[in-house]
């Protein structure tokens, strides 16, 4: 492949696909070079913006096929996760606009069906293709339409439970066009997780194919170097004498491994699949980080790197980063684990994400990477617990959505004492509304005996990690992505004081009538108290969203004329309202201002530029303070 | 067996066991004769209080096995769903208590970890029960303790995705001892649902009998003829030759199937298991309703029937029982898939509960049972919508919890419309607070583009399903189990306005001061109107939880000195919280008292007397009204 510089002289064939249909036109001998220029491409647009590499170079050969072979988008391609559609995007009009991915006012990371009339369904979390695409199926039957539905879903994806409640379902509408394609890329990352994966090699293995081989019906193509394990079957040599796929049990009809760098397999293997009935299942083998000889080696490392120099690849940066909230929570673990035995880690398949490689390193035997099954996670979490295990749930805050009924029915009606500690709570910045974790205190602080604490900075993220391990039934602890204002936790495992606040600046000279305090929750703490400096605002520090601390609340109301509530969290069912709920229980009136995240979705961009935007920095909070009350000078109250 | 009444003459080997400890004294020619009467029991016990039957009286034979091979209670049994262990209960201790079976204040029709040391596990929803089993037997490994967790999950539970996530991740632990059960009783009911339902039959078809048969290493019994499809297998038949079954690609030794009603394969195949390493799964086969011919010819009607006589069965009331809304949904569906063609309906195994038996007779082609599987059953959905189909999804308001992310993530942040029709909205009575629909209002007001609407009536029940379908958006209508207060429904199909409510009934005579207005969200509305009668309220009909009728809101804020809301919800974070919300957006102080559900868990009894428990039924208004504002002669506001 081509790696010298970002001229457009070296995309001579890609510049002339505009869309699909251009790419149709080609003579298929161009496809190759096509791929090739369009891996250069790809690579030199990640490395000045950042994103994921390693899965979209292992799908450029697959989307050049798809869009080849099926007649998008009358045909329905659906992407899984989506991370893996910048190939996708670039073949489908988008290549000028890859410059502003993920940027605020730019492209999404991940297919969004507003962006494009080809992402015919938005994804990010993962496991939901199946189930869209076999809905689109069955509407082009029921319209009487004859196109195919595609869903296209790695191997990671296929553990989480809904793929197979959907191949259960799909697999016996044999009057559909459904073809779900398995992009396997898990053979060149550290461990597989779980019986499927260690299926899946076996699918690869030698004994598979000799089964095949003695029925006489294998087409044995050379393999190539790259895939000494994958092997070639045509179609029609499955299911029959050797042993039957996992996915014909479900209805299917299985067809591979293919090799997913291959065109020659590719193609072909497509256009076949193209005149068959019922459903489909074709399982293609990839490389993460395909093309690229650093993304190769470290397929990790390169899954979603900031900006690089292709040529010298990431390097570390000067300064290290500072420590962030995952960091403190994976110190945290470890040291807690040391100190009780009965401490059990589980994560759904994001170890590093939440930041337990060193706990795992350490602890083998306590952790658990249970794969991409939220639900199953908080269940098992509950099972252990019942024997007197302390398990403590990493997990993000919008995947905790997924384990929502398991959070209900299996731990909190049962008064387990099981922590969760939310990652990623607020807003996430390049990944956007599909990883927000916007809505944690509304859907957790409804459910009985749950409570949740909301940490405004590291040292007190690693204080009410202790408080919540400490307690007899289910916590959580949310905290945001990143850093923090870099407060340096104490080393100790002192806990805060269970369902109590503090006040943390009191109003200097405000006048009687005027006297404004601001409640917050979580790290919004610190703007407020930068905001505080000019309106001379009383400034608490909440700490819990559940129990609320309601002899500081009553306390504050009463030496106050006016609150504010503040959360980096959705304002609807909110920190702010049981604040509301509190105070008509105390029957105090006030008049109240909630500042949070709006009823809406809130697209990707930097974290910092999006709370500005939603008058959630220090600048924001005085504005709409100000404007709500007015009792500054300059400043008038707006009144409803 | 016995069926001549219920004398204790009928039960010398029952009576003698209070415990598993005596049962596993008793010879082993002596179980039969305990099954015998412990069936008779059971029966006679269900007809006096109504409850589960049918899949009781499938579970006699295994329930009297495992607990005459394993050490319960320190080897753990997880029953899954859990309404099948009325054995279980009636052999460990409970055996006079069944006669206060799901009565308020008597033993659940679960399992419950607080009712006796033996129910090792709470369940109730589906599919729960390899992941806590699995999370109880690898606390025993790192506890260093040598027991078994077993989990007994019905073929039916088995297709949701949950059960899948717990096989994957637990078939590749080969140090704990864990024993999953297929209880496979689905033969003999309608027609099966999904790829692995189709599965199941095939495992005992003759053709895969046979090909056990051709390795020599099958023990064929006498086929007892209620099982004539049911084939027998020795442990080690399996797995080598012939195909080996989905279970083993999941890393479980599979065993089975085996006659679930026949001790003497029982007892020997479990003997054999407990000496046995690593993951095991044994299919069973059972029959719904064994034993008593009634029910063994209709499982479905024996399902969970109310008192009868055993003699003579289940008998039609005298009067017709009054409609429900589930059965004022299933006419809507009919009567709007008859008017737009582009109406879908899907359920997730619950055309039954649903009421969706006539949609399914008259629109086969545009009904959807897709197992049970909500999370797919979502997601689905939205693909349908996408190609610009209507999706009406029936769906229990506490089985979407199971749903939640893909209501989010898929429908709601693409604004898709869907049409959620949420039944058992509120407390359902003899299932308990795991069936309560309790939490929908809160967690669904809090995400973006959703809407929901809370019929006071069957009326404006199918009036607001028309609003919600009018909808360019997604649109919950939540509606309780059971019938309200008999409003005709309108044969048309015309909507009520999109988020308005209504003003119901004016106060008369209340003077300045003490003007009352009671904000009712939903069915409760009407025993507000009768305490409105003894108090002079006002009394507005809000439809909406979201959006909320901010207009009507403030109009009737403005004219009014305090404010009550009431919803069949909790009161965290639900309706009344959304009420505190806009008021302090429209800067509006009132004093609101939020009647609702309280921040607990409520158990099951008959429904009317736990409103009335939580002052939710007329009576229980007014005291609170009366408590709170003290503005009536005789009473003083109860003050903070």
């Amino acid at each position: 492949m081509t790696t010298n510089g970002n001229a457009s002289d070296s995309y001579p064939i890609l510049r002339l696909v505009e869309s699909p249909a251009d790419l149709r036109k080609l003579p298929r001998e161009q496809l190759r070079p096509l791929a090739d220029q369009l891996r250069s491409f790809l690579l030199h647009s990640v490395a000045q913006t950042g994103g994921h590499l390693s899965s979209n170079l292992g799908t450029v050969e697959l989307t050049v096929a798809l869009h080849y072979v099926f007649n998008t988008p009358d045909d329905r391609l659906v992407w899984d996760v989506g991370h893996q559609t910048y190939p996708h995007k670039i073949l489908t009009g988008r290549r000028e606009r890859m410059a502003t991915l993920r940027q605020f006012g730019g492209i999404s990371g991940f297919p969004l069906r507003s962006e494009s009339a080809y992402d015919t369904f938005g994804t990010a979390h993962s496991s939901t293709s199946i189930s869209a695409a076999f809905g689109m199926a069955q509407a082009a039957r029921l319209k009487d339409e004859d196109r195919w539905s595609v869903a296209i879903i790695g191997d990671g994806a296929m553990t989480a439970g809904m793929a197979f409640e959907a191949l259960n379902n799909a697999g016996v509408a044999e009057d559909g066009r459904l073809l779900v394609i398995l992009n396997d890329n898990d053979m060149s990352i550290s461990p597989p997780v779980g019986a499927l994966n260690r299926y899946l090699a076996q699918l690869m293995s030698g004994q598979f194919y000799a089964a095949a081989k003695n029925v006489g019906k294998s087409v044995l193509k050379p393999v190539p170097p790259l895939f000494e394990l994958a092997k070639r079957f045509e179609q029609h040599a499955k299911g029959m004498v050797v042993p039957a796929t996992l996915f014909e049990k479900f209805g299917f009809n299985y067809i591979g491994p293919i090799d997913g760098h291959d065109l020659e397999s590719l193609i072909p293997t497509l256009e076949n699949i193209r005149n068959l009935k019922g459903p489909q299942f074709l399982h293609v083998v990839t490389k993460k980080g395909q093309g690229y000889r650093l993304a190769e080696a470290d397929p990790v490392a390169y899954h979603g790197p900031s900006k690089f120099d292709p040529a010298v690849g990431i390097t570390k940066p000067a300064a290290p980063p500072r420590r962030t909230f995952t960091q403190v929570f994976g110190q945290w673990l470890c040291d807690m684990a040391a100190e009780d035995e009965r401490l059990v880690g589980i994560t759904p398949a994001m170890r590093e994400g939440s930041g337990m490689v060193e706990f795992h390193r350490r602890f083998p035997d306590r952790y658990f990477d249970v794969g991409i099954a939220e639900q199953h996670a908080v269940t098992f979490a509950a099972g252990l617990a019942t024997e007197g295990l302390k398990p403590v749930v990493a997990i993000y805050s919008t995947f905790l959505q997924r384990g929502y009924d398991q959070l209900i029915h299996d731990v909190a009606l049962q008064n387990l004492p099981v922590v969760f500690a939310l990652d990623r709570a607020g807003l996430v910045g390049a990944d956007g509304a599909t990883h927000a974790g916007a809505y944690d205190i509304a859907y957790v602080r409804c459910i009985p005996n749950m409570s949740m604490a909301c940490p405004a900075d590291e040292r007190e993220c690693r204080q009410l990690l202790s408080s919540a391990y400490a307690q007899q039934h289910p916590v959580c602890v949310r905290y945001p992505r990143g850093a923090g204002v870099g407060e340096e936790p104490l080393a100790d495992l002192v806990p805060l004081p269970f369902g109590k606040g503090e006040l943390r600046r009191q109003a200097q000279a405000a006048p009687a009538g005027q006297r404004v305090a601001v409640l917050a929750f979580g790290t919004l703490l610190y703007p407020a108290l930068q905001a505080a400096e000019a309106l001379d605002l009383s400034v608490v520090n909440m700490r819990w969203a559940k129990p609320l601390d309601e002899d500081l609340l009553r306390e504050v109301a009463l030496a106050h004329d006016a609150l504010v509530t503040l959360e980096e969290g959705c304002v609807m069912g909110g920190a702010g309202s049981a604040v509301l709920e509190s105070l008509q229980r105390l029957q105090l009136q006030r008049p109240v201002l909630q500042l949070g995240l709006p009823d809406a979705f809130i697209p990707h961009g930097d974290p910092a530029r999006l709370l500005a935007l939603q008058g959630l920095d220090a600048e924001g909070i005085e504005r709409q303070i100000r404007a709500r009350f007015g009792f500054w000078p300059g400043t008038a109250a707006v009144q409803a």
